[in-house]
This record gives C-alpha cells, sequence and structure tokens, in this order.
C-alpha cells in the first residue's frame, strides 16, 4: 500500500498536498489562492459546522448573517485593524462590466466608479459595529451573542489547500457586553468550547493558552488560541478567541445606557475558527496509506465491501450487505454498501483507505459459508474475522474506540513532543528536532522577533495556568518569570 | 392591535418594510444594497435551509464550495450568459490598501493591481463548470449532482429587504448528465423539490411552469419555476431550475467519454432558491398584526407567557411554565417561556404576534386556581380557555392545524386570484384587480415585451401540463394554441 502516496518521511510537505486532493477533499481553483472544497472534503466541513453550531447554541449564541462588503473608510477607525488587514484584501472599484467596443469579450466599465471602494470582508468586527450601534441603547440590550458562519477572503501570496487560501471558510462570533468581566468570561468560555470540540470531535489535543502581544488579533486586547502539534513537529493554531475591550466600541461610538442611567462604552469580543481545522485535521492523524478519520467527523463510518465473481455470488452478498447496512444505520452510523462491479475489491479497500473511513466490513464466498465477516478498522489496520451476527456491536464500539486511540495517539505524541530547555543551544537543537519548546523569555517583542528572525520560532502561546518559575531568557540571559511555548509553525 | 404596522390596505409595500423591520428579521446594513440578517430572520432561514438541504440530499446530491470570485474572462465565455450578468457585478481589480500619504486613513494601492479583473460571483455556472472539466473524463464520472449554499452578488439599484439585495444567500445546484434525458429529468425533480417545499414548509401555493424565451436564465435552453400569489395580488417567482442543454460544456469543452469509446459534450441543469423565499413567506401569510408563520419554519412554536403580580406569584407561575415547556419540548416543539418582569404582558402579546409565533398559552392567578390555561392560534387570533391538561396535546394539533389552515387560507385566495380573459379589456380590467391572469399569446417575444410595455405585466410561466385550447392573442388577436399566466411581479 502506500502507492497512492509520498510517504511523510520521504516529504511531508508533498504528502499533505497529494492527499488533500487525492482524498477528494480539496484542489485549486482556476481563481489564484482560491480552493473548491470537493464534496467528500466538504462533508467533513457540514460535520465540523453542525457540532460547533450546537455548542455555539447551548452556549446562548444566535447566528446571524451580515455583509460580505465593508466601506473602505470603516477598516480605518481602528487604527491597529486596519494596519493588520489593509495589507491584503480584495478591493471592489466598479459595478459594473460592458461589452469591449473592439468586441472581444468585456471589460470593466469605467462610468461604474464606486464612490467609496469596498472591501471584500478579511474579518468583519467593523460592519458588525456599525450595525450594534443601532442594536444597543441601553443595558437591556445587552449581551448580544452573535454568530456568523462566513467566507472572508485575505489576499495571502502563498497559499495551501485548507492551511491558507485566499477565500475560506468560517465562523466568527461577536459578542457585546456591558462589563469587561462579563466579555473576558466569554472570551475564555469560547475557548473552552474550541478546545472540547477539537478534543472531542477531531480528537486533537490542544494547548489553551494566551498569545503575546506580538501575535495578537489586530484590534484586541487579548488573543486566546488553541494550539495543536501536527505530526512533523510544527504548531498549528486551530482557534482563536479575542477580548477586543473597547476598541470597536470606540470606533463606533457603540455606548449603552447603564443601570445607573449612565453612558457606557460596550465591551467586545470575537473569537472564530475556519476550514483551516481540516489542515489540523487531516495531519494530526493520517498515515502514508491516506486520511484518518474519527469516527464523530467521518462522512462514512463503515464502508461494507463484499468480495464476489460474477453476478449470482453478487447478489447473494447484496442481501447480506444491505442487511448490515440497515441495522447499522440503525445503529446511528453512516454506511456505504459499495458492491459496484466496476472496480475490484482491492482498488475499493486503498480506496476507502486513502479516504479513511473508520471501519471496513469486507466477506467473500467462504465467509458467507461459514457466517462470518472480516472486520477491519483504519487507524491501526488490524483486521479480524468475526461471526456475522457480532458486526453490528463490534462496529459500534470500535467507533468509540477508534476516537479514542487516535486521540491518545496524538496526546502521546505530544507528550514526547514538548521540550524543555534552558540554553540557546538547547532551544536550537529542540527546534530542529520539533515540537514544542517550553523556554523562558525575557517578555519583550523585541527579543520575540529576535527569535523569530534567528529560528522562526514563535511564542505560539503562553499557556493557561502557566506555572510561575524564576528563569533567564533563553537569548538574552535577562530575568523571566514562566516559560512559554515556541514552536515552528504552520 | 395593527398598532405597531402601517396596515396592508392603506400601504402594503410600507407594510412589508415595517414587517421585515420591526419583527426583527432583517435590516439595511451600511453597504448600499446589502442587508443584515438579524437573528430572528436567520433562525427562520437556517430552518428553510435545513428542510432543503434534507431533500437535496435524499434525491442524491451532495454538497460543495467553489470560488467567491470568478475570472472577468470566464464570464464572456456563454454568450447569452455573459449578456445576463455582465451588467449588474461588483469587480474586485486591487489586491491592496495602503495608507494614504497625507495620513489619512487607507487608500487603494495602485501598485496592487489585479492583471486580470475578478468578478463576485453572481451565480457560479462559469466557476464550477471549469471545475468540472477536470471531474469528468468518462461515463462513469457522471453524473454529478453538487449543491452550494453560498452568497452572491447582483449589483441591483433598486433593493428591497429579500426581494431584491445586492447580496444575498442561496443555494445553487449543478448537474452534470451523459444524456439530454437525465438532465432534463433531473431540472424537473428539482422543480418538484422546490414546489413540494414550497408547499409542505412554507404552507405557501405555487404554480409550476416553464418560462418564455424571453424570462429564461441567460444561457439556459428551458427555466422551468414555481410561482407563488402574494396577498396584494402580485406574483413572486419563488424559485427556478434551469436545463442548460451543453452551452456549459461547450464553453468550456467538457467532454466525456461514452459507453461506445466517443468524445460527447456534457449536459447540464442548475436550479436554485434564495433568501427571496423570506419574501414569499412574509408576504403570504402576515397580517396587520404582524407576521404570520407556519409552525414548520418557526423558530418558536410556542411562546407561554404567565400574567403575574409580584414575585410570589411568578414563582409559581414558573413552575407551571418551565412544566408546560418541558412536556412540550419532549413532543418535540420548539417553546420560548417569557417570564420576564421587564415587560408587560400585553406588551409581549403584541411582541409576538409581530413576531408570528404560531401559538400561545398565558395564564393568570384565576387559571393557576382553575387549573386551566389560554390558548391562543396566531394565524386566526381565537383564543379558548382549557384544562392545564389538555395543553400539550392542543398545542401539538394546533402545529398540523395551523400549518394546514394557513396553505388552504392561500390556495383560496389564489383560486379567487385567477381570471381568465379573452380581451384586452378584459386583461386590463384584470390586471388592475390583481392576480394571475389567464390569457391566449401569440407565442412571440414582440408581443410580450408590448404587453409588458404597456401594462408591466409578465409571463410568469406556461403552466405545466397547460391543457391546449384555440384562441385569440389578446393584443395582437393572432391564432394561439393555449393560455399562459400574466402577472405583474415582484
Amino acid at each position: 500500500m502506500g502507492k497512492f502516496l509520498t510517504s511523510r518521511s520521504e516529504n511531508y510537505s508533498q504528502w499533505y498536498n497529494e492527499l488533500v486532493v487525492k482524498a477528494d477533499l480539496a484542489e485549486n481553483s482556476a481563481v489564484r489562492g482560491c480552493m473548491v472544497i470537493k464534496p467528500y472534503g466538504y462533508a467533513i466541513w457540514e460535520k465540523m459546522h453542525d457540532a460547533l453550531d450546537k455548542m455555539f447554541k447551548e452556549t446562548g449564541h444566535v447566528n446571524a448573517y451580515f455583509p460580505l462588503f465593508i466601506p473602505k473608510s470603516f477598516l480605518s477607525r481602528e487604527a491597529d485593524h486596519v494596519e493588520g488587514f489593509a495589507k491584503e484584501c480584495a478591493v471592489v472599484t466598479h459595478y459594473r462590466l460592458k461589452t469591449n467596443p473592439d468586441g472581444s469579450g468585456v471589460i470593466v466599465d469605467p462610468e461604474a466608479k464606486l464612490e467609496e471602494e469596498l472591501i471584500v470582508r478579511p474579518t468583519s468586527e467593523t460592519i458588525i459595529w456599525s450595525t450594534y450601534k443601532n442594536w444597543i441603547q441601553s443595558y437591556r440590550d445587552l449581551p448580544i451573542l452573535c454568530n456568523q458562519w462566513a467566507n472572508v477572503v485575505r489576499w495571502e501570496m502563498r497559499t495551501r489547500l485548507f492551511l491558507r487560501t485566499a477565500e475560506f471558510l468560517w465562523q466568527e462570533g461577536h459578542t457585546a457586553h456591558a462589563t469587561k468581566e462579563e466579555a473576558e468570561v466569554e472570551a475564555r468560555k469560547m475557548l473552552d468550547v474550541y478546545a472540547k470540540f477539537a478534543e472531542e470531535f477531531m480528537a486533537v489535543p490542544v494547548i489553551k493558552g494566551v498569545k503575546t502581544a506580538n501575535e495578537r488579533f489586530a484590534g484586541a486586547l487579548d488573543t486566546y488560541c488553541i494550539e495543536a502539534l501536527m505530526q512533523d513537529g510544527k504548531a498549528l493554531q486551530a482557534g482563536t478567541s479575542h477580548f477586543l475591550g473597547q476598541n470597536f466600541a470606540k470606533a463606533f461610538d457603540v455606548k449603552f445606557l447603564n443601570k445607573e442611567g449612565k453612558q457606557e462604552l460596550v465591551w467586545a469580543t470575537s473569537w472564530g475558527v475556519s476550514t483551516r481545522l481540516m489542515g489540523a485535521l487531516i495531519m494530526s492523524h493520517s498515515d502514508d496509506n491516506g486520511l484518518v478519520l474519527p469516527p464523530k467527523l467521518a462522512p462514512i463510518q463503515v464502508v461494507i465491501v463484499p468480495i464476489f465473481k460474477g453476478d449470482e455470488e453478487n447478489a447473494k452478498m447484496r442481501e447480506l450487505g444491505n442487511k448490515l447496512k440497515a441495522d447499522l444505520e440503525a445503529k446511528g452510523l453512516s454506511v456505504k454498501f459499495d458492491d459496484r462491479d466496476t472496480q475490484k475489491p482491492g482498488w475499493k479497500f486503498a480506496q476507502y483507505e486513502l479516504q479513511g473511513v473508520p471501519v471496513r466490513i469486507a466477506f467473500g464466498a467462504r465467509d458467507l459459508e461459514n457466517g462470518t465477516v472480516e472486520i477491519a478498522r483504519r487507524d491501526t489496520l488490524e483486521k479480524e474475522t468475526y461471526p456475522v451476527g457480532q458486526a453490528v456491536d463490534i462496529c459500534t464500539k470500535l467507533m468509540d474506540e477508534i476516537q479514542a486511540n487516535i486521540y491518545k495517539k496524538a496526546l502521546d505524541f505530544r507528550a514526547a513532543n514538548i521540550t524543555k530547555v534552558d540554553t540557546w543551544e538547547e532551544f536550537e537543537a529542540a527546534l530542529a528536532k520539533g515540537g514544542f519548546v517550553s523556554a523562558h523569555w525575557d517578555g519583550t517583542t523585541e527579543t520575540e522577533v529576535a527569535i523569530k528572525e534567528k529560528t522562526k520560532a514563535t511564542i505560539r502561546c503562553i499557556p493557561l495556568g502557566n506555572p510561575l518559575e524564576e528563569g533567564k531568557c533563553i537569548l538574552t540571559g535577562k530575568p523571566s518569570k514562566q516559560r512559554v511555548l515556541f514552536a515552528i509553525a504552520y
């Protein structure tokens, strides 16, 4: 096996690129940097969407929809925000095309120039806070707990499918609160939701932390994040939740009358995860045979493949296959019975391995005689023969087992790849090995930037609940009060 | 009541505009022509989304996602298509802003001009068929049955919330087939899905038909549609399904190897419904007190309002309210128990009427003594007192009754507003009265356009299964073989 893909050890990056395309997850489009999310990839994203959406609603949030376009002037209202987002945005300047006078296709109609250019949203704080201004008069209007599922555009120069694309899909929560405390609680609560989702659904262990000033979202007072570790030892930021203070309320003059009858500025959070999670999912679990999907996010949880020769056998096997499918579906599993005669069983095995289907049931003529089936699990590639009557129970149990096993595997991998270092030499050696590096830092942006320039490593986060500990900065030797987590990151 | 809104008889158009905003469905944004869909409105759209998505999947379709942007040259590939869509599109010409040298905000960076302009998708046939070219080699790759949930932009000059906005949300199905017959069956099948959704979920009766050549989608060989009648006698096109022939396969050179080993062009359909359905829903059922929602699409199906004075009473009532809520939820209903003491019961009654909650349960101190509750239905505004033990059954039954009743009401209204006419005078009189007008037409675009210029009426459709009947065109007197449906339309 593994013939479909470059192996991870040979070239991890190429392995990833090939896997995304060959497993039918996504592909590059005719538009630079924009991807096509193919049906199989989109089905996984839909499962992520549904699980997250449920969690958002359970924590009191509602969905809404705000415009795709942001007036150029809105971006400038918050100084840090424009600095962060103006550099890479799609700008709409005209609203009409016309036939080229020379008859060759269409050209932009110069008479249809917009008075003010519109930016395709890179994120929606500005348009949403301009809207909230009309929604908020008194403390009775607070909190506002809105989420939006949307597409956004950031004009990235170097793109990679799911990890960094010019257009991507995401959700962005935008909340408004009467007090600082409430907003801070909200930002942390949503970080917890993200961590729970990553660990329980994606089976990806994450470290919750807070970003340094240098790595904060443009316009935030604090950016909380969940950081995951990929199999190649690189970190991946899987979600962020921002405490925005009163920055956007100031920028858009959003005030409320408090219980004492005084005007106050509103407090804000925003938080988001994107189709980037697909990249994290793929790189956390998959192997040289292809995708390994956690059962909770697998579009097909069990595939049934009969091994037959000729139509007569096929008919008998179809009976068994359909029965198994119905029985498994009755247990709530999503099942595909693939009895196509246009592809050989071996090809099908490889294909479903490539696509990460957690469990495969196969049976041939002898199984039919013996009343057995072969059950193979994708995570360990183990297979075993069982009496057909046990198949449904085994598959049901395997869902939990596989979900738990790939989480544990990722957790063990991470545990083995967090290195504590105390000197610059150790730091460089640890980075070369890969993984998170826990080291002392003097707390200045200057040092953080210098370390990045020397090593490409960034401070991924200061973990929440980080123990205080006296130490010396690995670069400057200046005193430090706690270790932070460095890594080379996606 | 009715104090919140202009009445329909006074000014239907103003009634609609006020209702959309006051019932918290949507509002205009800071961006010309783009709307904000507020949480309550979005919750209805989500229910529409979920029901439709389920129906699409049950008919074998899968979701995918294609780029927001379309290279300008793609639009020109299909001659009719560019003619239809180039006139009203948002054009991205640059990919960066920079700080204004004079320090005032940001300006478009002239050095960041795109080589080829990008169009924000008004519809996705071109980008999707450029993708399908890579997906289709042989008959084994067909059919492709993809749907996309997305935002699209059409630069409308005169916009109205939900009915006509520059940006709107929709789904667009794009299918590829080996034969003409299969594509035609698909286009008709999806029309049936739309009609079923409109009638069973929205409780809006629709007429299925085919558009005249003049009213076809730009690039289609046939456009099927469902047409609904609003309370003011205007028609509204609620969904369309297009048989595209081989036009887009030609434009993007999409061929497949058939079973005989020959190259053939692929056959196509596309079909879509949008947030415009929200407009149809609102205008079909609502009254001068506000929205009337079909229970199947109501975010809150039952609201429970206690009528109390003081905290002690409130506590007793909370017990009953919470019990009723739990019992109703156990039956699968979505319920809100509103025991806020910041608003009076009368205000709440009016508010939930305005928002179209199908059933209201209210109880006061005397009800508590008597073991009764008052149950009011939104569609008829009738209220009656029942023993509290019957409340759950009554509410459950009312869901079906209200759903059926508002459908029947709309159906009766439509039946009373289809007028057969045989002369121009009758035609003008019928149009003045409103509704669909069934009349003979000579079959030429010239006459169709002339009628539109004289009366603003358009041919909404030639109903499917329309009986053939000899007659004379109401305008030209030329012979006609069948009646078609005219109306003034949204």
